[in-house]
């Protein structure tokens, strides 16, 4: 191996959630020193971060047979005859599809297939460390969503859920719609509903720890991607008084012409406090502030929030507020970054939602497991509440086995369950 | 789990190469009776056989940040710089992607994708087992040649090689053509070369016990299906003198007016004695008999072969001739079975074929890998060559490294290999 290889920055700015981003490619900032071949991350991840392994032992020709052939034809034929027993004699049942097309890879925007990789794998180990699920990386060729969708469909046979990851909006929104119709599996944008399901109990939680109502908010959330509009209607859903989200070009108002189908749905059911303008005038009395957007958020901003606000400045690797900031004029203060306290973070919501929906066999994953999923988190923190400590650890071994039961629970009570 | 279940029949006959097949469907032969619990098959198969691992630690934030956000950002970025890190970086230069559709599965026919994945998951873990690849089961909820093919280069991406399984001919050849066309990364219908190779292995061995040479022998092949053209094909591009292949109105020849396209080619560089009319006239003073069409041969025909013939009667469980019959007649008896000697199976080249051309990165699998392949396994077996004894056993720990190794220095003589 005597590639060239240059020495790429990380990225300073972008959307951690997935969204359109306010960041863009930043490729023109890149140097072209030598590669430090002693960096940990680049040593971390030589010859990929996951394996395959075999449950069932093949020592010799006995066990070969009965794995494979001739044993395995026995197999084959009662699921024939008996579609359903495919979950009950193959991994499909404990494997999740991660797909992506590579255009929205964490702040990175539209990077392709293979430059995605790296991060479905850290999904994929991620989905196994944390909630014992299989996971197979999916980097797709094709980022048409007819042909991405058609490619899911037949691709479904073999999983049990699918995991869309970094699809860009509007077409991730379509994509998973159309899938949802299509299949009898979970099918589930993380980049939307997980961090949905975890802002949400970040929420509920500064919410108790203030003795405030959910429906006594209001929201501002800095971005109309994938994650922001998933945020805004979930929150809703939820029972959240009232949001508004702002794009490049200021709050997602009835009164703007420059709307996409998606943002016009967005305008209709959101704002109704009929904000319209800039983000900082949104911010402006407002008790709430989500970023999923990247950017700044000036100081001045900040500080015409309402008292006691909370505010989630959840953009990697740099915060939309600086948490030093935000502590000036919030209550509660969150990010996506683990070196600060509350860190809003997906891993806390896909692992468990997903084994949640495999153990019940879920046909998919409605709002009410989402809720039950956000309630099941918020309730890990307990008695423990605090102005830093809204939302647990990742490393918190109670959370993917609250998240699944709940989960299940939540799947059963709503006739989603197969068993 | 009350899923009622019925006791599913072994298939009786069939065709273990994955070729048309002279067995149908055994449906209407099956059973209602309760599936017996305990059948140590079932109990074997209850939950699948594999499993996804991480190969790096996630024990706390600090590896999740190299291992995922924000340190991933750094791979991502340096893999969209320069492509080629995405095989050193990820795990695709180490995995395959086994995929199927479900018509061709072992002797049992069309039976769809989810009922093949207990199949596919075994290939994955032989694959594991013996050549230390990963593997990934992939059954495709559809058929047709077109969609079959842009489903696997939308796939590509996220894999190193692909291997084509239990898909019925003629289709099967077209889709391995047409990925061969458009991937740079190897694809291996393994039913025809996997099958081809180790029946080359098994010939030059048998040739060398018996003391002849391939081009002075003429082989009947019984089975017009994806393994019984590839073996023709193989075996006459390595020196077979001549071979005649049949189906089941006979001889594959010329003067024949119902061949399909696929054998019409055959005919024309097959069957030089110009033999036409029954597989038993064919047989007639015949030096070598190789069946991967399931049916049986009857005795009669056996006796008529040469003297010292080779009978490899590779149709599982059933084997056209039964080795007891064919040892009355055969120098060198050979059956796809493991309960015989000298078993014909495709786990003794899969594994090694593809960690080898995986470990130098080879963009094709060509017909000198193959051949290298074949000889390396012939060449396993050594001075203990005997009647008995001209394969190797898969569990013969010598194999796959053989293999690899053969397969590897063949790809970078024949320029396809990338490192």
């Amino acid at each position: 191996m005597a590639a060239e290889i240059v020495n790429p920055r990380t990225a300073s700015s972008g959307d951690s959630s997935g969204g359109d981003g306010a960041g863009g490619s930043t490729s023109q900032e890149r140097a072209g020193e030598p590669l430090d071949s002693f960096d940990p991350v680049f040593a971390l991840h030589r010859g990929g971060k996951m394996a395959v392994q075999a449950t069932v032992p093949i020592r010799d020709k006995d066990d070969l047979s009965l794995a494979y052939t001739p044993g395995v034809a026995k197999v084959c034929t009662a699921i024939a005859e008996n579609p359903e027993l495919v979950d009950d004699y193959t991994w499909k049942s404990s494997v999740v599809a991660v797909v992506t097309d590579g255009t929205a890879v964490l702040g990175l925007g539209d990077i392709g297939p293979e430059a995605s990789l790296p991060v479905m794998e850290g999904k994929a180990i991620l989905f196994k460390q944390f909630g014992g699920v299989d996971a197979v990386p999916l980097a797709l060729a094709c980022t048409g969503v007819d042909e991405i969708v058609e490619t899911v469909v037949r691709l479904a046979p073999s999983f049990g859920g699918v995991n869309l990851e970094d699809i860009s909006a509007p077409r991730c929104f379509e994509i998973e719609r159309r899938l949802q119709e299509r299949l009898d599996i979970p099918v589930f944008h993380d980049d939307q509903h997980g961090t949905a399901v975890v802002t949400l109990a970040a929420l509920r939680n500064a919410a108790k720890f203030t003795g405030r109502e959910l429906g006594d908010l209001r929201a501002v959330i800095s971005g109309a991607g994938a994650a922001g509009v998933a945020i805004a209607k979930f929150l809703l859903g939820a029972g959240l008084g009232d949001v508004a989200v702002t794009d490049r070009k200021g709050v997602v108002s009835s009164d703007r012409d420059d709307l996409t189908d998606v943002k016009r749905e967005l305008a209709s059911i959101t704002n109704k406090a009929g904000i319209s303008g800039s983000l900082e005038s949104a911010l402006s009395g407002a008790d709430v502030f989500i970023g999923v957007s990247g950017g700044t958020v000036p100081e001045p901003a900040v500080a015409s929030m309402a008292e006691g606000a909370f505010v989630f400045a959840m953009a990697n690797p740099n915060p939309e507020v600086h948490p030093d900031i935000a502590h000036k004029y919030a209550a509660v203060v969150a990010t996506g970054r683990s070196d600060f306290p509350n860190q809003i973070n997906n891993v806390l919501a896909f692992p468990g939602i997903f084994a949640g929906a495999l153990q019940v066999r879920a046909s998919r994953i409605t709002e009410g497991m989402k809720i039950a999923a956000a309630d099941a988190l918020a309730a890990v923190v307990g008695d423990d509440l605090a102005a830093d400590y809204v939302i647990p650890s990742p490393f918190d071994e109670r959370v993917a086995p609250a998240v699944t039961a709940a989960v299940a629970a939540a799947a059963r009570a709503e006739g989603v369950a197969r068993r």
